[in-house]
């Protein structure tokens, strides 16, 4: 059945689901932008007309709101007839948001978890601060709400259940994510900085043994060595799919590291050593109160500027150790995308379309009815097969590696 | 001839004037110190009471003033009944306060050169732009006003005198600034870090081969062995002097070198390429205009808090060589300073110290008649002799190293 699709937002994730909504708008019903300033919401639209995205001739409308705002959120869902929310706003609006669909009755999908600006690293598991206290209610009103479906959360925790499916038993995710791409500026980071330099200056934590594990950013570095990318230098990072993946897999370390180059976390580093990634402000001489992070914003390239020039590919693979009919066995899972092809079909860089399609596919799925399964759930509680089948043939294919070789992962 | 003192500037440079002022004060008449905030002039004050450094009893008053404000700057001069005016505010009020002099008679002293807070470098020579403009007047009205008397400016340019009496001719002035010592921060400046990121942002200006040259900051370094520090790194840097012992000296090549660790200079390499650096605002996503300097100053130490916990020394030097009697010969002509013992007597650490010292000197010397010049001068015009001589009794003592040894610089 079509349904109407509302996307929240229009940075480039957005503009990346805007894009993959138009390309399948056969399957889907009616499509609606908003952002709090509507001009970015209609330019997103004019770069899906000039690509000649929109599959079939259709509605794709941009709207003005507060997403803040829960009651203009929920009178834009019902105004509109949107069945499907895919928010991907700013992290901070994730809960007025899906308090609208809980009103509403509309799908909700995001593709990271909601953070409060005024703490920057709270207590694990991360999702049961905000989301998981909203499950109650959602099975209660039958809405369908998939928790961190973009490619990490989201690809990765669908191919742990895959993994799940091919083993006895699972002994340990690692879910480690490179961008080998170049984007040729001196320093940039690839969504917005605010967002980006809080997910490094909290406690770093992790499952291990059966509980978690705290170290701080950088503390903990290994090398590994993936398809097309080869050798990369990554870190133990704090990141949403550790939250929910351990709590399915308790018995299994979970563990996510982020590729960083030593330039990378020089900058990081001064910058943070300095003061200057604080969100709490200082007063200048002259007396002006400001936060120092947003002033570090203000002179970073918008990583929407990175996007024409971007170059090289990202990797991003879970490796899978268990055990299978009493042998040890390692998997690796991956997709490998590319930045320049991203831009040509999008004009979004890699890292917005790997978290742009994945929520689109998961859209069709609710629409054709095999994940619209009425209750909160994070991505790991689905059947993967029809969602990674899609996505094999929506521009983001997975592989596996394993004992037997290196080949698509097709079901 | 007893003399009426006013020190413009309350920072930790004003510190140590204020108390060697108080140290002299049977030779020198009234003190008085004014600063924008009234507050910190009063501090200094305190500070001076406080360590008894008064020599005779005698009155040491604290105003506010607005140093922008030429007809407020005469006014005090007037009502203090000043004779002598030692200018240690920013290097932005120099002219103003430099106007004043002109207006009421009154000797004029600073430590570095003016400076106009929109343009970070200026063509060469830098005195120029401002300072010789207004020689003709100084001396056409009998005024005295004696150009960079701090340490470098200022000491260094006396040497230079003392070597010009030693050689046939001078080939070479490389004036060496290492400050040795351990705040033991992260990262912090010795003096306001407004001024100190200026000092490098801009083009290094040398004088080689009868000509200026230009380079970038920490594009040429070289380790120079010194006395007491030993072996250290210094770069090719832009600084004061350089303008004027090149006209002094033109067949000489002058050149200044400041010290710097690696650590010093990834962060500065880290701020300026990141636009962090800059004097020009930037407007950050919540519409509000911010100069991303004056924030980087904001979140970094207090230089003045550092005195109480530096420790090591600092070595400053005049490397010059040249001919005498037809035979090449090197000099080395040097001071080395310590932390700890400058912040005992004054409160304040040794960069603070070794520039606050010498204007008293000169002061002195101005007192006595002995540099009352009725011209403006800078200090490698006049008899370099009785100011050594008092600078070697009033802690900042001169040392010479050559083919004869190492020895203390005595008339």
């Amino acid at each position: 059945m079509k349904r109407n699709v509302l996307i929240i937002g229009a940075g480039g994730v957005a503009q990346v689901v805007a894009h993959k909504c138009a390309q399948a708008n056969d399957r889907l019903g009616e499509l609606h932008i908003a952002s709090r300033r509507v001009e970015k919401a209609e330019a997103i639209i004019a770069g899906v007309i000039d690509k000649g995205a929109m599959k079939v001739p259709g509605v794709f409308r941009a709207h003005a709101v507060d997403a803040m705002d829960t009651g203009a959120v929920a009178h834009l869902i019902r105004q509109t007839g949107c069945q499907i929310v895919i928010n991907v706003g700013s992290a901070f609006v994730n809960m007025t948001v899906l308090e609208a669909c809980i009103e509403t009755g509309a799908a909700y999908l995001d593709t990271a978890i909601h953070e409060d600006p005024a703490k920057v690293c709270e207590t694990p598991p991360w999702y049961g601060n905000y989301e998981w206290r909203r499950r109650d209610r959602c099975k209660a009103k039958g809405v369908t709400a998939i928790l961190g479906i973009g490619f990490d959360p989201g690809v990765v925790n669908a191919w742990a259940r895959v993994a799940e499916g091919m083993l006895d038993r699972i002994d340990s995710i690692d879910i480690v994510d490179i961008n080998a791409g170049s984007h040729g500026r001196y320093f940039a980071t690839n969504f917005d900085p605010e967002i980006n330099f809080r997910e490094f200056t909290g406690t770093v934590y992790s499952w291990q043994n059966g509980g978690w594990q705290s170290n701080s950013m950088f503390e903990v570095g290994q090398t590994w060595t993936l398809p097309v990318v080869g050798d990369q230098k990554a870190y133990l990072t704090g990141h949403d799919e550790v939250h929910s993946l351990s709590a399915r897999y308790p018995q299994a370390d979970v563990r996510f590291w982020m590729g960083f180059g030593d330039h990378y976390i020089n900058v990081f580093t001064v910058l943070k050593n300095l003061g200057l990634l604080s969100e709490k402000p200082v007063m200048t001489a002259e007396g002006q109160e400001v936060v120092p992070l947003k002033v570090v914003k203000a002179v970073l390239p918008d990583p929407a500027s990175l996007a024409p020039t971007y170059t090289g590919k990202t990797c991003i693979a879970d490796v899978v150790r268990g055990v299978k009919d009493g042998k040890p066995v390692e998997l690796t899972i991956y997709n490998v995308a590319d930045h320049a092809e991203a831009y040509a079909e999008t004009g979004a860089q890699g890292i917005s379309y790997t978290a742009g399609v994945p929520p689109v596919v998961a859209a069709l799925l609710i629409a054709e009815g095999v994940w619209d399964v009425g209750t909160m759930v994070n991505v790991e509680e689905l059947d993967p097969r029809p969602f990674i089948t899609l996505l094999n043939g929506m521009g983001l294919p997975s592989r596996i590696h394993d004992a037997a070789g290196d080949r698509p992962l097709a079901f």
